[in-house]
């Protein structure tokens, strides 16, 4: 077995229609997302709501995933970085990860500080925040 | 489209031989561990050296799919807890996500403080730290 299948389990609501208008990183100054999961996890938040920081892993679907490397956005010179040294979206598999401030749980509803992506981006996990060792 | 496809892009060498000598979180108290890169994917790590700091996202390739909930290992009550409110492997995307130290690259291959996961796991993605914003 070399690959194996990741199933969305659910989609984030954010206010950016279109991967051009998304910001480079999820921060609470850019308001609020939304995390809607599919009804049938909703056993999968019990005790959740006891978190105040938890981390979404997500999917972003419309990525380049056959590079290598890219010139950041931020680049002065050009240069070409590899993909496991930058955040971008652009990787062989386009898990995206952002820690984010957990805000309200509503049913299967979570209202968290602002993510990153385009409206509509498939969710893969939540899991709770830890702090590296 | 409700499903996407991940490939492995390396395996992790840890000392532990079976998931149950796995210990319950990435530690450098616990020695190294090492990323053993596809040779294809050597482009992708330029620029990697300078960071002292790495998430790593793996494949929990043995863990139960299908449970919502579970009694956690250090639970005193045997209450059931919502996979998304802990980090155990069984989930319904079984994504493994730990931040480690960077300690060497050659190569293809990374050392890393010590991962905690089973000798030969399957490697997904690597990212750069950021801190929490």
């Amino acid at each position: 077995m070399n690959k194996a299948t990741v199933n969305f389990i659910g989609t984030i609501q954010t206010s950016y229609k279109t991967v051009a208008e998304c910001p480079g990183q999820a921060r609470p100054a850019n308001g609020v997302s939304k995390i809607v999961l599919d009804p049938e996890m909703l056993p999968a938040l019990k005790g959740i709501e006891g978190k105040s920081c938890i981390q979404v892993l997500y999917w972003f679907d419309e990525a380049d995933r056959s590079a290598l490397q890219k010139v950041p956005r931020w680049s002065e010179t050009n240069e070409k970085i590899g993909v496991f040294a930058l955040r971008s979206p652009m990787r062989p598999n386009p898990i995206a990860l952002s820690t984010v401030e957990l805000l309200k749980v509503e049913e299967n509803v979570l209202t968290v500080s602002a993510l990153d992506c385009r409206d509509g981006t498939p969710l893969l996990d939540i899991k709770p925040y830890m702090d590296p060792p």
